[in-house]
């Protein structure tokens, strides 16, 4: 029987051991993806206890928390911060085989040095340790992804942001890393939501007044400029259901901005123009395009009575059309306008479906990548299942990797969690006599799809 | 190599051994949901020879048959019971990686104490020796479910039914084990069906004519409250196409008793309608609602000519619309209505959809729970499938477990098949360092899926 | 760790190894659906270097170059053959993880006696080596299919197509195998591509002018009885979208005759009418109907306009229907119409539906079969899946088994590659004691599965 998490936790073989203490371990973190607070960073927020490090703003330890019993009070109500913790160490045991439960246990042991698994009996003396130490030299947002390694943070930032503490972090020479904005447009494009008018507004008031579609076009290209200039290299975009229609945007926008109801087909129309206007936009800048697809949000009346959006009530939606899908990528590749894109899926139906489209449009290389297990689907199995079919129809080898996605300063292990699974994929190969030994050129693969591809795809320079 | 279904099947580590032997093994059975016949039970029923145990009404087997070549004579036909017997046993070892096969071999092993491998050579001897046991004492009905070990059992019962032999076995003080009606009002869902009308008559002539969409609904809660009475903790609802719309029920009730034909609309915002009045009412009786989603059935043209509709002529349909159902429960949610409710999905493409939307309303712990693999799904793989979705997203902690949902009185050897795969999928996570050895809590855990947990989730008393 | 790729390549337990090595190694090849062309084997043609033999027309590897970075050039384009395989050789180790790295070295060590790994290193050698033996005798097309013991071959060919080459070879008595045609009426499916008018008139000039529905008819059965006087045993069809209506096709076929532009429902009235009718005549010429189901095809358009269609550039489309697909297989069972059929799709989703929608037309046995992973899927986990689902839900015992469907006089490696996957199947189910160990009945299992039961379903006569 194996330790509990020690070393050689998810390593299987000794190949995989080798992969992964010689080439992955200490491999910095390009983090391309993630939801991280520039002010928080610049501020170098500290932390009083291991609640507000992990309790505060975390999806996936909330889910856990619900779905074990605990009332809402405890989970983002108004209990104290100590019992929100206790609550949690209770359930934890509960947790079997959910990757919440690895990614704590990794969390306490790297940031902490705690090895004794978190329950109902520990949760006391790793509450005083974790506090000690949270509130000792060290352990402030910049050290605390210092100590991961990180060397690029890639926020996700609205249009009409004004980045003002990303271009504080750029002057600021004593952070060891960089932090840039992404651009991700999510308000405009849901046209039929009521921040579109607000949100048109907000850019408006930077950039020019957004009156109708062409105004709005000058408006968001301003906007990518600055955003450009902070060091953009990413954008993102998410999805309940991908539309594409082609058709003539103007009249739908002069109705939204008038507050009138759109259609289903109009809206389709103005997010098919609008992405692909945006796609050859970020063409001409060399700005790579993130397409999140499949999420259903905010499910339970309950939970946004109690908390409002975004309390973690997610679940799986619909698969994605592939021939809208493939109509949107060919026009902008027909047009010579498709930028470096990635495709993200949650639902695990569409995994061969989208891997296999990556490749089609693979006329420059993998310019379309199949990208990295997401939110319900970031677990051994959903990471074994990216990995596989990359492997079987795309190309491993050219994978920009893992991304936290993350709000949490701690969640960066994750990069370590894809590393062991990654090396124990390969190890498996080459031992079974899949693959030749050939450890060097496995150790540069490796060391590839942990850090080299990202920094090489998007066209990083690390500080 | 290991031994043909020996003790230790399907147990590969000493961790999963002992969860199984210590914990699991003797645990209580409740039986949530099946289809036994409350009557053949009251009536103590036996069995001449094995033939009328296993062939009479098992669709598991039937398919295995046909597909193997064997003529619907010796299926569902006029041949002998022997006759049938021998093509069964001539086909089995064919069934290699069958559930079937393993199910049929624990039942021999299990109620008979017969080692050898069924097929064409044993069949005479094992034919003989099963007849010669079936023929002697120990062998009814209550027999074979009391070795079994059911506590609890759960037919599946339409609500114009009388319940007369679940009321005689509810005073029969000599049956060592509970059975309950459960309340399935499919033939009142399915209004576009024939079977509309009749229902609704038989219904109307037991609790006050249905003339309309309030009588309807009226004589429904009578029914409920007699179900309720007679112990019913559970329903259920079997879906082709899981529709939900809403709307003005009442006239499209009227013209359904008339017999004109509904479209596709007026079908969704019936369903929609009763579903959710449904749900109201199980919620205020305290009574689990079940959502079986997703077959398709009698699709051989062949096959119903000759015997029927329900001859095992299913097969897997349409994904579920996560939007509806997602809209379905959020209604329920909204109004303080929400039953506990159990989704239950036969593609497997749906798994992730259903076990993460299950998580959006767990404001009160496991409310909603994504159920056991079924039907076409329950197999290693499937069972497998579904243990890995609640604990990557959802709570194995807090599952219900198994059921059989079957016909046959032997098919009880389903939960033990589940147990193993159960401890073994434990086991392996302990033995590979992804869990801390701590067998007490890891048995409690056990203990809990197969049993207790059902028992506190549905609010059964054992007798 | 294991030698790559030795003897016991992807054989993990003794019983895979007797399997693999006393019965399957060594059994005649059906190849019951390829894209191979009649002419080249007729011609016995030769190859100057691996290029030719590789790289001509390999969709596979086609893509892999490109997903790894090689210029269309070195791919598809005016590159010399020595500077593509070179290209290839490059990123060849890039592709761990893919059936084309795996294929790609049993074809180097079953042909050419060739151990090494490929890489740039190797490149050269290998190159020299191949070319020198393809140039040498015993390398030309029939020897290379003598050499991996094919001894049926069913192309895909047209229904106007002369079958010139076929007949040629069913006379040439020097040919150690048999070359059969397979109908494959895709031109005059798909009404709404150009291609239908072009077909339809090269159609009619052979077997009597195409004016209408009822002559397209007469002309494709006079088509169908020269193809089947030909030695023609399977059909085949591939659908982007499978669509099953029914109603009147005279007046659409009209329409498209005179190249007018048909709606959706046209299209989809015409393919349910064409393919029910089809499909009574395959069955009373006991033909077997393939189903292709579920490519988006020349997503690319860069790729098309460098290339033209079929450049490889494919990924997974739609799941299909399951209610039409019932629906189709329902009716013409209903009309004792049903051919023997085979199922095969490309989006992964679907493995469970397909393969239990089979079993519901299971009336005379295996009749209608889930078929092998096929395109995208035909990988090691693709060909698992299909094996998983056989023995889950439907028979491995009575499946047809493997196919090629590649343009590679090579690529019967895939045959061995899928039997080694077979046998270490069943060899993990023996040996976990899942299964008795019956060697004797597992082999003739596997034989049936390599190719007996391919001969027996579809009526090959072996030469």
């Amino acid at each position: 029987m194996r330790k509990f998490m020690d070393d050689k936790f998810l390593l299987t073989t000794e190949t995989a051991e080798d992969l992964f203490f010689k080439y992955a371990k200490d491999c910095p973190i390009i983090d391309y993806h993630n939801h991280l607070s520039a002010k928080e960073i610049f501020e170098r927020r500290t932390y009083e206890n291991i609640t507000q490090l992990w309790l505060e703003a975390d999806h996936y330890k909330w889910r856990c928390m619900r779905v074990s019993g605990v009332p809402e009070k405890y989970v983002t109500g108004d209990a104290t911060d100590y019992e929100k913790f206790y609550e949690f160490a209770k359930i934890m045991p509960r947790l079997i085989g959910s990757p919440v439960y690895h990614w704590a246990h990794l969390e306490l042991q790297r940031y902490f040095g705690i090895e004794t698994p978190l329950c109902e009996d520990s949760a006391e003396e790793i509450w005083k340790k974790t506090s000690k130490m949270l509130q000792s030299e060290g352990f402030d947002a910049v050290s605390l992804l210092d100590k991961a390694k990180a060397k690029i943070l890639c926020t996700t930032d609205d249009p009409a942001d004004s980045l003002e503490w990303h271009l504080k972090l750029a002057g600021d020479d004593t952070v060891p890393f960089k932090v840039l904005p992404s651009f991700r447009p999510d308000r405009f494009l849901h046209i039929d939501q009521p921040a579109f008018v607000i949100a048109a507004g907000q850019l408006g008031a930077k950039y020019g007044e957004v009156t109708d579609w062409e105004s709005l076009k000058d408006a968001l290209c301003k906007s990518l400029d600055f955003f450009l200039e902070a060091g953009c290299k990413v954008t993102d975009h998410g999805f309940i259901k991908f539309r594409y229609e082609r058709g003539d945007a103007a009249p739908i926008v002069l109705k939204a901005l008038l507050g009138k109801p759109l259609t289903e087909n109009e809206v389709a129309i103005y997010q098919g123009e609008l992405l692909y206007f945006l796609a050859g936009e970020y063409a001409k800048r060399n700005m790579a395009m993130q397409l999140h697809m499949g999420p259903i949000r905010n499910n339970s009346p309950k939970l946004v009575e109690y908390f409002g959006a975004d309390a973690g009530g997610d679940s799986v939606g619909y698969t994605t059309d592939p021939f809208k899908l493939g109509a949107f990528l060919g026009d902008c590749e027909g047009a010579n306008a498709l930028p470096k894109t990635i495709l993200y899926n949650l639902n695990p139906a569409d995994n061969t479906m989208l891997a296999t489209m990556a490749v089609n449009f693979a006329a420059d290389g993998a310019k379309v990548q199949y990208g990295a297990a997401w939110w319900l689907l970031d677990h051994i199995r959903g990471i074994e299942a990216q990995i596989d079919q990359l492997m079987e129809t795309g190309t491993l080898a050219g994978s920009v990797g893992m991304l936290t996605d993350s709000r949490s300063f701690t969640s960066f292990v994750r990069h370590e969690y894809f590393r062991r699974i990654l090396c124990n994929k390969i190890g498996l190969l080459v031992e079974s006599g899949q693959y030749p030994y050939d450890i060097e050129y496995l150790g540069k693969l490796v060391e590839d799809i942990c850090w080299k591809n990202a920094v090489n795809y998007f066209g990083f320079e690390l500080k």
